[in-house]
């Protein structure tokens, strides 16, 4: 019983954090407007996610793979869009 | 050696994307701006980390409590600055 919630709260902390970004890269497509996002910020965290992959890779652990997949797409998104509209 | 290299990309990945969201609350702070910043974002990223703070805590796993921690109070300094400043 301990485990099933330790893994569901695991699971959804997962989904929160893979996910936020989303909401992120729809206003800018929306507004086109990136001025007080932070550029340093999601160029660290893309290099960072990056990373987390690389290591997911090496470890085999695929939900590692899967959730430092998803959050690279979305933060090099909100990266691009950001060198894009300045 | 293997080890040593994967726990070097491990430990470089997680001080990038716990450290990331410092330069956007400088960024902030300074222009006391937030429009183009994604409430919703925020709102479900400071989530997400505090799930993976309790997961940390029952786990008793010291560097997810330790990069949790560091991530959750600039997640939740943005989301205060956005709700502030709008």
């Amino acid at each position: 019983m301990k485990f099933d919630w330790t893994t569901l709260i695991g699971l959804i902390a997962a989904i929160c954090t893979t996910s936020s970004f989303l909401p992120q890269v729809i206003k800018i497509l929306i507004s086109k407007r990136t001025k007080d996002v932070s550029l340093l910020m999601y160029a660290i965290l893309t290099t960072g996610l990056f990373l987390w992959l690389v290591y997911g890779f090496i470890l085999k652990d695929f939900p590692l793979i899967l959730a430092n997949s998803i959050s690279l797409t979305l933060s090099l998104c909100v990266l691009l869009l950001k060198i894009r509209h300045g």
